[in-house]
Parts: C-alpha cells; sequence; structure tokens
C-alpha cells in the first residue's frame, strides 16, 4: 500500500463537472489500495475575480489582506471536492493551509514554508479517508494566512509529500507528460517515460512550463519522485526521478527551447579589468536578469562583450548600455530581439564527448548560424536568428535519435 | 473612549461601492474616539453562490464541508473592508473565527458558541488598529470550522461584545430602527429610541424581523446594550436596553402583528382528563409549532378546543386533527387560514390595569370580532379575521397614543 500525493490545478478544478471527474481519478488511486491525499488549486478564474474586487477598491491592497482573501480559492474547492468524493460513497476531510498545520515565514503573497505538522492528517489516512488540501497557503507563526505565490500549489504538494514520507507526489497538468521537445515544434517529440531532476530543472527554466521550477527544486531538495500526468487522459505520466543508472545510452533527453530572448553587443570596449563589472552591473542593478554572457578575446587592446536578456527589458537594457559605453569610451552598441535560443538538455552528456561538435555539426549542414554559445555540465545553449527555430529543433531532435511514434 | 461592536449585514456589504461607504462609517466611529470592532456578514449573494455550487454535485452536502465553503463568504468580507480601510488611511487587521477564536460545539451549520478567547483582539485594539470579525463563523474544539447558522452574524457581534465587554453593540440594518409598528400599515407609526429586551423578544417573535431573536436573547443573556440603526442613513437608532424606569408613562411600547397565522378547532370533544395531551400531541409530533391554544368551558360534559399553526403547516395539521376527532369521538373539525394576529407589546403592562379592556374596547368600536385572546405578561394577543389587519393596527396605534410625527 503507498501514500500519494496528488495535485490538481485551477483548469483540472475549473468546473464542477471537473471537480467531479478528479473525485473519480482519487476514487481509482485508492481502489488500487493507495493512501491518497489531495492538493487542489483554486477553480480558474477564481482568484483573478478576487484579485479584480481587491483592485476595484485600492490599487495597493494589503499583502496580508490579499491572503486573506485569495486563500478562499481552494478553500472553496477542498469544501467542493470532498462533497463530490461523498457522493461517489468515497470518505474524504479537508483541510486548509493553516489546519494542516503549514507553517510559513510572514512573507505575505510569497511565503516559504518553514515546517509541516501534518499529525491529525495521518490520523484521517490511517482511518481510510481521503485527506483534500488546500494548496498554495499556510499560516505564520503568528496563525496569520499566507499564500506562497505563483506555483504555489505544486510546492504544497511536494511539500506535503516530502513531510508525510510520500512514495509519489502526482502533479497532474493539462499535459500527459515532460516531452523531449515541444510537439507543436516537432510533432516526432516523444514522451518521456523518466527525466531527472537536473534534466527537468533545465527543461523547465529553458522554457518548457510543464511544472513551477521552484517545486522541482523543493522535490530534489527532499528525494520527493515526482511524477507529471494529465488531468484529462489515462496514461502513466513522466517520472522526476534521482537514478542516472539507466541513462548512459540517452545522452540527450530532450531539447529545449526559449522564444522570449534578446541579444546586446558592446563593441571595441578597453580591455582592462573590472569592465565586465561595469557594462553588467548598471543592467542588474536595474532588476534586468541576464542569461548568457559571451566576451570574445581582445585584438588591438579592445574586446567586444555581447549577452542577453528577456525581450521585455531589451529596450531598457539598450538604454543602459549606451550609457555605459559613452562612459567606457567604447565604439558601438548594437542588438536585436530576432533570435531564439536553442538547449540540449541531458545528464548523459557528462560522459559523452562530441556532443558539441554533433551539434555544431548539424546545424551547420542546415546552414544555421550559431550567433552565442554556452555550456554547463547536463546543457549546450545556442542562441542562433529566430527563423531557424523550427529547423534547428527538428535537425537536432533527428539527428540525436529522439523521434518516437508519430503522435496523433 | 468608548468601545463599539459594529455589525454589517449582506446587504449593507453587498458592492465593492457599500464596503467602502462602511469603511467610512468605521472611521467617523473611530474619529469621536471610540475603539471600533466590525463584524461582517458575506456579500449579499454570495452564500447562495456557493450553496448553489453544493447543490449543483450534491443534494446532501456534508455539513462539515458545507461550513468549510460557506465561511469563504464572510472571509471575503473581512479582507476588502480592511483593504478599504488602509485605503482610507485606517489601521484595520482582519480575523476568521478561527483566528479570533471563536470556540463552538460540532453542531455544523447551527453550531452554538462555547467560549470567546480574543486575547489578540485586544492587542490590535490597544495598538489603535480597527479589529475587522468575520461574522457567521467559528471553530470547534479539533479545530474544524463551523457556522452558526441563520443571523449568525447576529449572534457573533453580541458575542463579541460581551467576550470584550464592550460598551454598545450596534446592529446596522436596512431599516432605521424599530418602529411602534410596521410604518407600511400605519404611516403615524413611530421610531421607538428605546425598548427592552423583553419586548424587543416579543416585538421579534410576533413578526417585526428586525434582529434575531436568538441574538437578542443572546445579549439580554449577557447584558449587552444592543443599538439598532441604518446601514444608509444617519441617525441614533433604537436602543435595546435593560432599564424600565422611564417605561412608566409608556404602557405601550408597539403593536406587532403577524399575517402567518392559521387556526384549528376541534367541536365537541368529551371534556375528560388528558384530552388536550390527545389533540396537541400528534401535532407536535409531526414537528408543527402551535402557537395559541384556547379551550373554552365545558357544556354537556363536551368542550371546544382551538390552536394556531403557521399557515405552511395548516393543511397537515388539519389531517392530524381530524384522525384525533375520530378516535376520540369528537364532533366536528373547522378551520381557517384567513386569520391574522395583532399584539400589544409593552412592559408597562404589567402595573397597569385596563390595557385589555382599551383593547377589547378599540377593537369593539370598529366592529372588529376578536377570535381568539392570549395574554402573557408583556403582551396581549387577539386572533381577527385578516381583512381587519390594518384597521385593527391603525386604531390600536391611536387608542394607545403611539403616533409620531407623519414620516415622509
Amino acid at each position: 500500500m503507498a501514500l500519494i500525493v496528488q495535485k490538481y490545478g485551477g483548469t483540472s478544478v475549473g468546473t464542477v463537472e471537473r471537480i467531479e471527474a478528479v473525485a473519480q481519478k482519487v476514487i481509482r488511486a485508492r481502489q488500487r489500495g493507495d493512501k491518497v491525499v489531495v492538493v487542489v488549486s483554486a477553480m480558474s478564474g477564481e482568484t483573478n475575480r478576487l484579485i479584480a474586487l481587491a483592485n476595484s477598491i485600492s490599487e495597493f491592497p494589503d499583502p496580508r489582506e490579499m491572503d486573506v482573501l485569495l486563500s478562499t480559492g481552494e478553500q472553496v474547492t477542498i469544501a467542493l471536492l470532498c462533497i463530490a468524493l461523498h457522493k461517489q460513497g468515497c470518505p474524504a476531510c479537508s483541510y486548509t493551509g493553516g489546519q494542516v498545520r503549514i507553517l510559513t515565514d510572514n512573507a505575505h503573497g510569497k511565503a516559504r514554508i518553514l515546517e509541516i505538522d501534518g499529525g491529525s492528517v495521518n490520523e484521517d489516512l490511517a482511518a481510510g479517508r481521503v485527506v483534500v488540501i488546500a494548496g498554495f497557503q499556510g499560516v505564520d507563526e503568528g496563525g496569520n494566512i499566507t499564500t506562497l505565490g505563483r506555483g504555489g500549489s505544486d510546492t504544497t504538494a511536494v511539500a506535503m509529500a516530502a513531510a508525510l514520507k510520500a512514495d509519489e507526489c502526482q502533479i497532474f497538468t493539462d499535459v500527459d507528460g515532460v516531452y523531449t521537445t515541444d510537439p507543436r515544434v516537432e510533432p516526432k517529440a516523444r514522451k518521456l517515460d523518466k527525466i531527472t531532476f537536473e534534466e527537468m530543472l533545465e527543461m523547465a527554466s529553458l522554457g518548457s512550463k510543464v511544472l513551477q521550477i521552484r517545486s522541482v527544486e523543493f522535490a530534489g531538495k527532499y528525494n520527493v519522485p515526482l511524477r507529471v500526468l494529465s488531468s484529462f487522459e489515462e496514461g502513466e505520466g513522466t517520472l522526476i526521478t534521482f537514478e542516472e543508472e539507466n541513462m548512459e545510452e540517452a545522452k540527450i533527453s530532450g531539447i529545449a527551447f526559449s522564444r522570449d530572448e534578446a541579444k546586446l553587443t558592446i563593441l571595441g570596449v578597453p580591455d582592462q579589468p573590472g569592465v565586465a563589472y561595469s557594462i553588467i552591473g548598471p543592467v542588474s542593478g536595474a532588476n534586468i536578469e541576464v542569461d548568457m554572457i559571451v566576451q570574445n578575446i581582445a585584438k588591438d587592446d579592445t574586446t567586444d562583450f555581447t549577452f542577453t536578456v528577456h525581450r521585455n527589458d531589451y529596450h531598457k537594457a539598450l538604454e543602459l548600455l549606451k550609457e555605459t559605453a559613452e562612459v567606457l569610451g567604447a565604439r558601438e552598441v548594437i542588438g536585436t530581439k530576432n533570435i531564439v535560443k536553442l538547449s540540449l538538455v541531458g545528464v548523459g552528456m557528462r560522459s559523452h564527448a562530441g556532443i558539441a561538435s554533433t551539434m555544431f555539426e548539424t546545424l551547420a549542414k542546415e546552414g544555421i548560424n550559431i550567433q552565442m554559445i554556452s555550456t554547463s555540465e547536463i546543457k549546450i545553449s545556442v542562441v542562433v536568428d529566430e527563423k531557424y527555430l523550427e529547423l534547428g529543433v527538428r535537425a537536432l531532435h533527428e539527428a540525436f535519435g529522439l523521434a518516437g511514434e508519430l503522435k496523433e
């Protein structure tokens, strides 16, 4: 008999009919003999409705009171799901974050979980009841209601799984698992049965928005096996695991890409100590996140310096860089938003040489010029012209043998 | 500096604009130098929306989960009211029933308050903050959310006032006070500045639906001065008090009436011990509340027995009575729904003879036949044909000198 934590997001509980479908899924898991804890989000649209109410009173509502307000969204869902479970003959009991007691710090709107008591949850499970917990919320030391911020329900599910030493944490979403790449770009993309935490982190941060990064980090830290499945279809989904054993032969797990990139270059900067900080400092200071950074070898005592930022930050970064160029006496500042980032991700990369050269060769064959390169232990990223996105993804997918059966 | 508990119902907080108006009322009270605790209901319509959601899943939703669901209604209001207070520069802090801690029994949907901690509420008040509390809700010993049932927010307000030893509990409603009778029937009806608890109980139970009876009983029990005021107009409202001192000259405080009556009579019942029980027993057994009961003096060893019930229960009671008549060998069963009850209410009645005779004389002068009479220490009720309702109320209002200035 296993202990399973299941998490259903806002779309999965968006209507009364969907809540009843979730109840059926939970009951099937229970019929397989598992103990089940369910974590749910607010019904889709509800959180936005509540935010709109608050904003119609005040542009800057008090964060403590916003948490009191928003936490009602999940509270409605836990009650409705329990009512649906009861109707189908399944004993169930709901818990708010405060009732569990999910203790957090007092950073309203983006609180971090400090500790989970969970004592009475175990009693309910032992008595054969399904336990339904409101995601996204907790209480601080003083009993004030807090919320965990974006993706908070995933974090609640992983934290509950860790606290209860659950055998698996299942995140139900609107996709049926993690793919070798986006099936909308490469129809031959294959669903992965397994992926490691490190790979998942790289895939997620590179734009495969299946799970919130924070919950993946959390699961990795507390050794919670995580599985991504579909709310709407049957299937085993993708297991996110610690084991790397069987990964040897699969050098590459997937190809991630990001369209949200922009590139800036400052040309003819005097090649002297501290110049990198002079360039990046003002950009970071303006709260702009810098992703890839490349500095070329100096020629004639000057060097070129290139970095990428999120497209939304492009114009602000360009302005700052022009100011810096004047100060440093640089020759010119250029930039473009017409770029994308393609990345190979795979733990197998560590022990296999030649991955990078295969990647560069594949892109060259297709006539795709590489503008920037950046590597880490389990990832190689290149920046290319955005018109090559689909061609590049498909060529690499083919070259590394990732294709599966064609999805219908 | 007084401590005031104010309660605003669902209509008073029905929109964001009205919540902002409530915030202004609260701030004015605070500017007068008072400490203010505010108890609020769910925004009007919200509770019904939540009930409809639950009922679309199950006809008989679990009472515990219904309380989890419905308690979100008030939680939304406390957050929005605090946000509105903050916006107008007034420090304020919200509390759910569980946070206060309003400890109740575990009778979900109709819980009774056992104890109120309130410790941290006092700290907030001492720090100059307005305390905003969710009405209608509490927690049981096990930390489960409970609700108090109909009129629960009034009860919360009175209980908080008792626990905090408040100087006054102000119930804001859509009327501006308690009247000598219903102004829709008698335009000369006068707003009372004061009324005693006993009188208020009689007025309320007789159909003047200004306050929930339970909260009035509660206020009387714990010596909490209660005031009824309008949410939408300025004014002093009506104070419900313990003092009877200045009531001597006003023998009668008001005239209540009820249209929801029906009368049943069983004729020619053998006049023997136990016959009253044989008649009323089956009716009570069917959960039908019996109001007035009159038994006439026996003639020829038989007697007539008349009682009133709520109109909705008339047909059921008639059926039961016919069965009883057969068993007892009674002559006939008759009944009518075309009756109303008129009542004089006043503590002054205790020490003044002649009230009843003035009442009977007044009705006789107007040609109104009295069908039944029932008296208590501070009330005289008569049953008359429903067509005489308005005439009877106006005649009695005039006879006992209750008229005030004509309301515009």
